[in-house]
């Protein structure tokens, strides 16, 4: 059984700390590649152009919509977000698994091209643990910190639609978990289409009793 | 996130050396059960009564259905085959995974009545392997064999309705693999239902702006 390079996605509300967890995931590991996103909201302080996302004014993600090169793209809180086609379909083909970091509206957009996209969300450990760590970023507004919140209630209406959900409690054991999961995610069926169907027509030829080589 | 005890089936064809890998299992790993399923086919050399499985007469089976003491029985090869129900509900309760090692016909009926249960279909590298398996187990008559190829290839047109696939080649590996998909099948949201329904009212009432405690 062949394991060719998956599409997954990793969603979760702000504050959850699921980039943390990703750029770990990617440093540790050289079979996981982590596409950069492109938006059109301000950088934080320490973020670089490129790195944690390619920085582009709203005139330039238009363009970039225009030319068809982004997977997906969505607005969220006021900003456009948006993933890159190139990189990501060039990970694919060398056999990587390539980890897109999106948030929902995205994510379901992703997931109906990309049917075997395989979609994980990290969630906090309680609703006020979330709210904690949003304080803790110093870097929110009161205002921002609210509509996050409700951002993560409406959110969460939608996740029955992934195919796991961890809790980010401790960094370590949920990198270890995710690991895991995403280990395993290259076993279902939809993954291993052309090794089945394989099998099946040999299985068959054997069943009708034909001459073998 | 508590990790309450999952419902797990292993299928395979037969003579892919899915019972080797469910022993090894159980002996392993103290949080997995193995539950023994009731059948009416002849013991092999070496099988022991409730080991194996519990062997008993076509009536003593027949008895046992009208009881309602199964939770899925079938007949392959014109031998029943059950899983006895209160096994399994014990270990459940009890908050371990329980493994049932039944044929498809038999985890079908069990996926409909416990749809958060978690179907994993061992395979063989190949379609020439698997033959070659089944002479070397030396138990079986030519037309045993052919009976079980041709079981086979119908067998496999319903890989798709399984949650994973995993390829017995290497037994350690195999081992490793199907552990590895066993802990991250605790990841789903069906398996979660409680904590996210917990987490999503939590939230609910923080987006509402509502007083916490």
């Amino acid at each position: 059984m062949k394991h060719q390079g998956i599409l997954i996605i990793i969603s979760g509300f702000a504050g959850v700390g699921k980039g943390t967890l990703v750029k770990r995931l990617v440093q540790k590991y050289d079979r996981y590649a982590l596409s950069v996103s492109m938006t059109t909201r301000a950088p934080r302080p320490g973020e670089e152009d490129g790195r944690e996302y390619f920085f582009v004014t709203k005139e330039n993600f238009e363009q970039k919509i225009t030319e068809n090169g982004l997977i997906e793209y969505a607005s969220y809180c006021g900003n456009y977000y948006g993933t890159p086609r190139a990189y990501v379909e060039e990970q694919m083909a060398q056999g990587r698994d390539i980890i897109l970091e999106i948030e929902i509206q995205g994510a379901m957009k992703v997931k109906e091209r990309f049917p075997e996209a395989v979609l994980i969300y990290v969630l906090p450990p309680s609703a006020s643990e979330l709210e904690m760590r949003l304080r803790g970023r110093a870097t929110e507004t009161e205002e921002k910190i609210k509509e996050r919140l409700s951002r993560a209630a409406a959110e969460s209406e939608g996740l029955e639609q992934y195919d796991y959900v961890i809790v980010n409690d401790d960094l370590d054991v949920c990198e270890q978990e995710l690991h895991g999961i995403l280990c395993a995610a290259h076993f279902t069926p939809k993954q291993n289409v052309s090794f089945i169907n394989e099998l099946r027509s040999e299985l068959k030829k054997f069943g009708k009793g034909e001459k073998r080589i």
